[in-house]
């Protein structure tokens, strides 16, 4: 068993795999050409906030505790060409510069995915950061430098997704002055624009500069190297610090070059075994693959560790000869900024409309907690039923605490095909500590029934 | 339309009614005999521990709120009797002392449930309180005394279910020494023993004193007819003021001398139209009904104010013509004991056996973050399958932030009829402030899985 990235997805193959078979039944090679293996990325913007102080709390598990493991992980080796035909990989050793051929009977392809970098002029300025990798968290904080400087220094932060938002926190807890510079319309743009808005006002309430169609044209850096300002078309902003929270890619280039399907979207195409298309003996997982979109019914790019985690635990599985499959996604994500916090899954309605269903939407507005219980705070819910049929096909939630993990249950109504008047039954934990006596995704449901069912109906 | 009873379940129905036939087109009248309709019963234990300041917090809808909206509320007004054949009902106005007789097209019974009082000496003593209604709160509030006056004081607590471990929480808020007398083997008996015994040492933490196995066999008072202690067989505790948090039964005297059909609980006995069984005009919901147990496939009492409401919109809709249904529960409770979370969904493994299933359980250890995201809390998530074909029955939750509510996930799932297989690819929600990159529930579904395969594999 070759592995190529030594990742979630394909650490959690090697280490599912080597459980399965025991100790020596599986010789199994994993190839990482990076610094670290099995980290959290998905942690990096608590780490350059200084929620979470040290880097090696992000390393689930350490290079030595998988060779403990039997799993001949090499770091720092980079597989340059995969030989189908041949069965086998070459790989590059980036310490000594050597190269070498290394046979698979089974091969897992867990390559990731890149940022996605513009090429404008500046980008190669000091002061300039990614937060993809454990290295690029490094490069950042090294380049903040102490705390007690920070105030009144300028953090931009370019992109307004997940990692832009969690980012613009980061960099405000660690006392800039932050500028999200978005190029979309609103701050997250895997929400719908009304509720996207809610995320800009809360943004704006914590103080942190949000500018919409601000499409970045160029960095300039000072007659020191650093950067100095970000311009866009309008005008340009003060930078001391600039963070790319630009979004990712599949990294597939590797996976083309041998001749493997690629989608539409960039990524791997697999069957739900995680199995490369026409390929027997080799599979693909994580960030460089395409999984389906079981809402949709299409294939979508989603780079999440969780379902890396999820496509390794299959992976390993099939490949040490047992059984397993990843069904595909219902789009479910969670995020927050300070004490907002942001959910959503399924469609957005420009996704409805782009697979051609008809749709009505409710919104509706309560708390987390009973109305008459300290701390009751206001949440936004919005739900997304098809026409006729009231099936269930989205929710978006913007709110504190309490907001974003409710769109589980979403997720899981998503997952099982349910309407919107089934979901107005579900049995949901009510006490006045937790929620009020109708769950705010109750309300949501019972509004989208009236929806479905036209104006005037409740 | 004539309703008897103006809690939740009740004037839900009569809001409901009133919305979809205008404000004129239906004559309504609501019988209540306390002295407060639409509030909330489940808050009280919040009032008495001083979270929610004042009374009137808990009340949803005032009775002068019901009447603006043509909705006849007698309040202090006894429903005595129900003639069926007649179409009528006897009221006994508690003020004036006077009956009449009103005729109804339409019936609701909505008469909840009614606090078990144990036949024991010394039960009138002054001290000793049910936390059933607001009339009851506010007879224990006075009775606690001047807040400055409890250090040192004894609260004993009868009871360790819901309503007694919020109690328990209350009254250690307000300054007792709080004594929990449990007649069970464990606190929270809607869990299991094993989770019970987490529940209990969870409370010893808090400084809860939890007594198991303690049956109370009296109260005893001083010379001032005031409480003094509580007995069991085994010992006597001192008691300044005495909680009885026992549980409740159907309230259905009324609706069983009308010779309506109440099944083994002590409940009315309904179609999913909340009709009462047999009879095309007489509605019932609320505490007063039983209910399906959607896992279990048989018919229990819940008293729950969520329930209470669903059944008031269904039976609302259904009187005015329109069509709902209410299809059964899940059984999802969630609680809370100061900072520790519980939450129940399905069968316990006693209910199990009860309906002649066999099962597989597993218990793991899991986070409610990211283990390295600061306060991610420890949770202790139980899940019950059935033998073979690996349905979900049931999951148990105790742990600490962002426990209690991911039953809900549960409840969805258990509601869709999902096994514990399906559940392992749940797409649900991943941040590292919300989740480990596997979610308790999914940990828990994977254990469950290796369950129901067997010993070995994984």
């Amino acid at each position: 068993m070759v592995v190529i990235g030594g990742d979630a997805a394909g650490m959690s193959a090697a280490s599912q795999a080597r459980r399965l078979k025991g100790p020596d039944a599986l010789e199994i090679v994993a190839f990482e050409r990076g610094h670290f293996a099995s980290y959290s990325a998905c942690g990096i913007p608590y780490w350059v906030s200084g929620d979470v102080e040290r880097r090696d709390d992000l390393i689930a598990r350490t290079p030595q505790e998988h060779r403990a493991r039997n799993i001949d992980l090499r770091m720092r080796t980079e597989v340059t060409r995969i030989d189908v035909a041949g069965r086998r990989v070459r790989a590059l050793d980036r310490e000594s510069g050597e190269t070498y051929w290394t046979g698979y009977d089974k091969l897992v392809i867990a390559t990731g995915a890149r940022p996605v970098r513009p090429a404008l002029p500046g980008m190669d300025a000091a002061g300039v950061h990614g937060v993809q990798t454990l290295d690029d968290g490094q490069a950042l904080l090294d380049s903040m430098g102490a705390p007690e400087n920070a105030p009144g220094r300028h953090a931009v932060v370019v992109g307004a997704g997940y990692i832009g938002v969690e980012m613009a926190e980061a960099m405000l807890k660690r006392g800039f002055e932050v500028t999200v510079l978005n190029r979309g319309e609103q701050p997250m743009s895997t929400l719908d624009p009304d509720m996207g808005r809610l995320v800009h006002e809360a943004m704006d309430g914590l103080g942190i500069v949000t500018v919409d169609g601000a499409a970045v044209t160029g960095i300039v850096a000072g007659p020191d190297g650093r950067v100095r300002e970000v311009t866009t078309e309008a005008r340009a902003y003060p930078a001391d610090v600039v963070v790319l929270g630009i979004g990712v890619e599949p990294e597939t280039a590797l996976a083309r070059e041998a001749g493997l399907p690629v989608g539409a979207h960039g990524g791997l195409l697999t069957d739900p075994a995680m199995r490369v298309r026409g390929h027997e003996d080799i599979w693909a997982g994580g960030d460089c693959v395409e999984v389906l979109d079981l809402v949709a019914g299409r294939s979508r790019h989603i780079a999440l560790g969780t379902h890396a985690n999820k496509h390794g635990q299959v992976i390993g599985s099939n490949v040490a000869g047992g059984y397993g499959t990843f069904p595909g996604v219902v789009g479910t994500a969670v995020s927050k900024v300070c004490d907002l916090e942001i959910g959503r899954t399924g469609l957005r309605e420009k996704d409805a409309r782009a697979v051609g269903l008809r749709y009505v939407t409710a919104t509706v507005e309560s708390t987390g907690r009973a109305g008459y219980y300290p701390g009751a705070e206001p949440m936004t819910v919005k739900m997304i039923a098809e026409y006729r049929t009231g099936r269930l096909l989205g929710v978006q939630i913007v709110g504190r605490e309490g907001a974003a993990k409710r769109v589980d249950v979403a997720a899981v109504a998503l997952t099982a095909g349910m309407t919107v008047e089934q979901m107005t039954a579900l049995d949901l934990g009510y006490a006045p500590p937790f929620s009020p006596v109708w769950d705010p995704v109750l309300v949501a449901a019972r509004r989208t029934v009236a929806a479905v069912r036209g104006a005037g109906a409740a």
